[in-house]
């Protein structure tokens, strides 16, 4: 089969590469039907995080189920399946209280890359979700939003404790971002704040349920905020980005007894226990645990109250990988869907 | 009238001062009938922070009101009354969301300094609670715990989202810590592991209703509430020192998707984002809004379910207060109660 490898920061190629095979009695292998480009994973191809040698790459994916090990009982060949970035047993403590992604028996699926025509997914029972049928292809781009940006604004709104009538600012207008919009709409807050200076993402936004856009940064974002909500901040924050500049957008924005969910992947973010404290914030982040949310995220998608898959603004066959990289690290695209 | 100053690192002095008087038409002035020393107070006397000038000290109070201004609708002179450290209108947007330690208008009630024989409370209607009528001189000790330490240690139960059944961490074992213990319990821990390797200090968590005790400290502590824990870590974990060491033991005790609240003044404490967002864990801290709990937690004094009294185990005259200090910097006392 054929798959995505990083050489060295800019240097994606697609090439001829292993099959992927059961090793464990708990895999799955399955056929992508679509992976994706993630803006995570632009922080390898710009050499801002390391890459020693070549590496398989990416790490969303929805597929079809080609081939199930011995110990496998949920899912079986032919079924239309979407997974998490990490695997997880579903059975383990963390797992059961509903951090999937920190399962004391995940692997990161995306080791194998998924922008490729096979992955092989561990812990299938515990990581993948069917859907009742083989869905139509219009539903695909949603759900594959769904193994990962939609999951993790998702995250991002449940993490901040988001409840009905909120103010909602959302820091960080990629994917993520305007995922978490959505998020807090489903959630029942009553205005959404999107952070955003792109005019193709303040238009998404919108169209997700933004009630209004705010173009600056840094401490002009933390000012307009704060004018817009009569001085006192936004309810919660939901920070999509991960640099230090952004968190600190994000807690100073938050109004005492807030709360900031932060999903965004820390790089060199430390943070003032001083000025947490005196904020009177909360604070929750990580990984999403996507797998907590997918069948509810799954419902809504099916059944046609939520569209994230509109964050993918480009479709590419898997073969041009290379240029969807290009594309999303140019600013050209928000997010490129690959089609075997 | 007579009250304590700061001079200098151990220079604690009781001395004759001006009278407090009404300056803003809603002040109160009262007579305190009790007082005491906070492990907070210990910074300053202990030199860690500076004090530049002789500064009047002490922040715990309750009284008999003496005297209100015109604007002062709900005390009125003779009543008993209780207050917390920051005077809070209790009306504005923060205090609304039950934050008045971050009330628009609040003033440090011990700027005047509440070791002494008569106190200005800004804010009166907002800040102090009375009793429904002046009280034994039983319940005195609980009452004065509750305008700081007892509304501390329960905000840190809260901000932690303790919930029926947890499993609870407390890390530190000053007043704080003790009446964390009794937060927790109150909101319905299972599991109360208090760490303290003092003697004294384990016997009154375990009678405040800890279940079990860890004197190991940092790593160790942590390695020992996983192993507690089948290497899970706590449900929540209450953070009642300040320093860098306790906020880490505090976040690597606790299990991920579980929750830290911090109420311990930090001291040069900064925060890794990138390993806050790995754990998972949900953090919130800052000066506890009492004012939002004293209602709740003077009828819980009154009906003799809680006893937070007990962590004064030494009482002086006020005009003793310097020995006061130097018992408590000595961990000759948990806690020291001053009466006039």
């Amino acid at each position: 089969m054929r798959g995505t490898v990083l050489y060295a920061p800019g240097d994606v190629r697609f090439e001829e590469r292993d099959d992927p095979k059961i090793i464990d009695a708990t895999d799955a292998v399955i056929r992508t039907v679509a992976t994706c480009v993630c803006g995570s994973d632009l922080w390898d191809y710009q050499g801002i995080n390391l890459v020693e040698q070549p590496t398989p790459f990416g790490h969303e994916y929805v597929g079809i189920v080609e081939e199930v090990g011995d110990g496998v009982q949920n899912v079986r060949p032919g079924q239309f399946v979407i997974g998490s970035f990490f695997s997880s047993d579903n059975t383990c403590p963390h797992c059961k209280n509903g951090y999937q992604s920190n399962c004391l028996h995940r692997e990161f699926v995306g080791a194998g890359g998924c922008q490729a025509e096979k992955i092989r997914v561990p812990l299938a029972d515990g990581t993948l979700v069917a859907t009742p049928v083989v869905p139509d292809e219009k539903y695909i781009p949603s759900l594959l939003a769904c193994s990962d940006v939609m999951g993790t604004g998702w995250y991002a709104a449940v993490a901040a404790e988001v409840r009905p009538g909120d103010t909602i600012a959302v820091v960080g207008d990629g994917a993520v971002g305007l995922c978490a919009v959505i998020a807090a709409k489903e959630l029942g807050a009553s205005r959404i704040i999107a952070m955003s200076r792109h005019a193709s993402r303040q238009k998404l936004a919108r169209e997700f349920g933004a009630t209004a856009v705010v173009a600056e940064r840094g401490e002009d974002g933390v000012t307009r905020v704060k004018e817009m909500t009569g001085g006192i901040g936004a309810d919660r924050v939901l920070e999509c980005v991960g640099d230090e500049r952004s968190m600190q957008q994000a807690l100073r924005s938050t109004r005492p007894g807030g709360n900031v969910g932060f999903v965004g992947v820390p790089h060199d973010v430390t943070l003032d226990g001083t000025e947490l404290f005196y904020s009177h914030v909360g604070l929750r982040g990580g990984p999403a645990p996507v797998r907590r949310f997918l069948p509810d995220l799954i419902d809504r998608v099916l059944s046609g109250r939520i569209n994230p898959g509109k964050v993918f603004d480009l479709t590419l066959p898997l073969s041009e990988v290379a240029a969807g990289y290009s594309a999303m690290h140019e600013h050209r695209a928000i997010k490129t869907l690959l089609k075997p």
